[in-house]
């Protein structure tokens, strides 16, 4: 077990902790650092799958809370799993569902057994352990796993903090022992903003054979000034030999943070979220591209953001599409966000082992 | 004025009165017959430019009364049109914004010298004329502009049917007056379900240079045998130099029909709207896709209608986002759609000069 997930690295930055890797899954290598979009229900919202491979993305995140409600992993098994029912042949994390159950269940019951909570679709009463967690994403077949871990509200007390860490690291070898031969499951490291809690987490969750580690519990509402320090002081304590993940960052300027403190894979709903509310990413910053002064613009909002999709489409044209209710808007703004993700992560692949990391930092302080 | 649009008769069919030929317009050549996909506010719900072009249509359809009020034809028209604004430079028909101001305006007063009307966005007061839809559209540079005519609701007594073709009649000079130099425009023929109306503006309307004809009036509400003899009896009386337009029709079975009848042109919202109401075309007929009985499917919904840009997902997926509320459901199933009616229309072409009708009857005599 375990060999389903490899991560090789390539290189190292000279002027950061940042490094170049390569992760090999079941369904093909991916460049590291790299960012996932989120399709949270076997979808990233109003694109397809082809677009995505158009834009370069390697892997994407789903979530198995909602897909183990809809449409069931019984039937994504039946159907071959996750690969074969969405037609996205590239590689696929799933979330444990733990967030979801803690933060959004109608109800829940948690105990050291695992969560008890209400369905946000019909009410109906479901238990979620690490392994019933696990056993639903082999049932759904994705390339990585993720363990179930206890993520504390933000902000919380030192006391709530511990008490969530400790149950996450008494889940963790359940997590392990519930796995498929050839699954492979992510760790991760718990502890909230204290520094000791999350070097005590991360030398707990190092010490149970994952595929891979996964800094949790850092983008609930937290706020730049404590993510940062977290993120900076944990990182470089994970194991070296496997790819590390920060879980729910962020905005570019968080990711460059990140990777230059050794994280290697991001996931977050906000380059598609904030189209959907037409917010566009440019190396100027997010902008809104309803915004009245873009009414009559045919000149892009950024001349050094122009990607092939939207190259045709004036910011007069998406505020109108936007104005008019019209579908179209959200789907422009998504493609050129992630667009510009997708770029984001290749320029600090290339930024890495070029040595031009200054570069980097200065091309994005303000997005 | 009038050389902008020429219509060119390539053959006819041995078995109908359905004609092959090719529509010459500032923006290219169109086979005729041909179906426009309505992009009411600049914008085929759901689908890109890029996403037209791919499946092959050479026209669309958009709206004078919503661009009108929203964006404006000033702003339009100083940002160079509407290809220019929508990027679309293929070829564009805009209908009059009469249908809308008739039937959708709050509430709108009617006399000889135009329509008084309120927007149905912010409630202002309004006037469209044959002047000023004909400015209107001239604003927007589209390659054919719709005379505006008075189209009464269905059903309607003889009498008020008369009254609006009497109306229609005398604006029709007034439309033709108003255009700009190369500004093409289109002659409507009214008069409801009665053979002797529609005989009679036919000819009204044919004595009148327009650059082509159009049947109006048949596709509110009208069921199916009392549209059917109307166009069988109005398309043939329409001159033959010019191409023939059957506004807002509409079902396949229809569309065949009325190409046997002599019918060079269609617009309708039909795929489109059916589409985002989970109602997929096919040989076999009109589907549900949320049917359950699709929730484990992988083969297509009809082996005889697949589509490149829908290959790769199953039945089984696009009903998942159907009931996910994701919005790539409503955007595959409009792209299968409009899939089926370019294929239909290429087939009506292929048929007619092929002399292979009965064929095509045949094969979507269920769709």
């Amino acid at each position: 077990m375990g060999n389903m997930i490899r991560y090789e690295l390539l290189g190292v930055c000279p002027h950061t902790k940042a490094r170049r890797g390569r992760l090999h899954t079941p369904h093909g290598t991916v460049e590291t650092p790299f960012f996932m979009p989120v399709g949270t229900q076997g979808s990233v919202k109003t694109v397809g799958f082809d677009d995505l491979e158009a834009l370069g993305f390697e892997q994407i995140l789903a979530n198995t809370y909602h897909l183990s409600l809809r449409p069931g992993s019984d039937l994504v098994e039946r159907f071959g799993g996750l690969h074969e029912f969405t037609s996205w042949n590239r590689g696929i994390l799933t979330d444990s569902g733990g967030y979801q159950v803690m933060s959004l269940s109608a109800s829940r019951k948690i105990d050291d057994s695992g969560v008890t909570f209400k369905s946000h679709l019909d009410g109906s009463l479901h238990f979620l352990s690490p392994e019933r967690s696990i056993e639903i994403q082999g049932q759904l077949g994705v390339d990585i796993s993720m363990a179930l871990d206890e993520c504390p509200p933000y902000p919380c007390s030192r006391e709530e903090a511990a008490r969530a860490m400790e149950r996450t690291h008494a889940w963790a070898p359940r997590n392990l022992a519930a796995r498929r031969e050839e699954q492979a499951v992510f760790g991760i490291v718990q502890g909230g903003v204290h520094e000791d809690l999350r070097k005590e987490s991360a030398e707990a969750i190092a010490s149970h054979p994952f595929d891979g580690y996964a800094i949790g519990g850092v983008s609930v509402g937290e706020p730049t000034e404590m993510q940062y320090p977290v993120v900076a002081h944990t990182a470089p304590l994970l194991p070296k030999d496997k790819a590390r993940y920060l879980m729910g960052v962020g905005h570019p300027k968080d990711i460059i943070h990140a990777v230059a403190s050794g994280i290697d894979m991001f996931d977050c709903v906000l380059p598609t979220r904030m189209a959907r509310h037409h917010a566009v990413y440019t190396l100027k910053g997010r902008i809104n591209s309803m915004n009245a002064k873009f009414a009559e613009q045919s000149q892009p909002w950024d001349e050094d953001s122009v990607f092939p999709a939207l190259e045709r489409y004036s910011p007069a044209y998406i505020r109108h599409l936007f104005k008019a209710g019209e579908p179209l808007g959200p789907r422009l703004a998504t493609l050129h966000n992630l667009a510009f993700y997708a770029r984001l992560m290749e320029e600090i692949r290339s930024a890495i082992t070029g040595g031009t990391w200054p570069d980097l930092v200065e091309r994005y302080k303000l997005a």
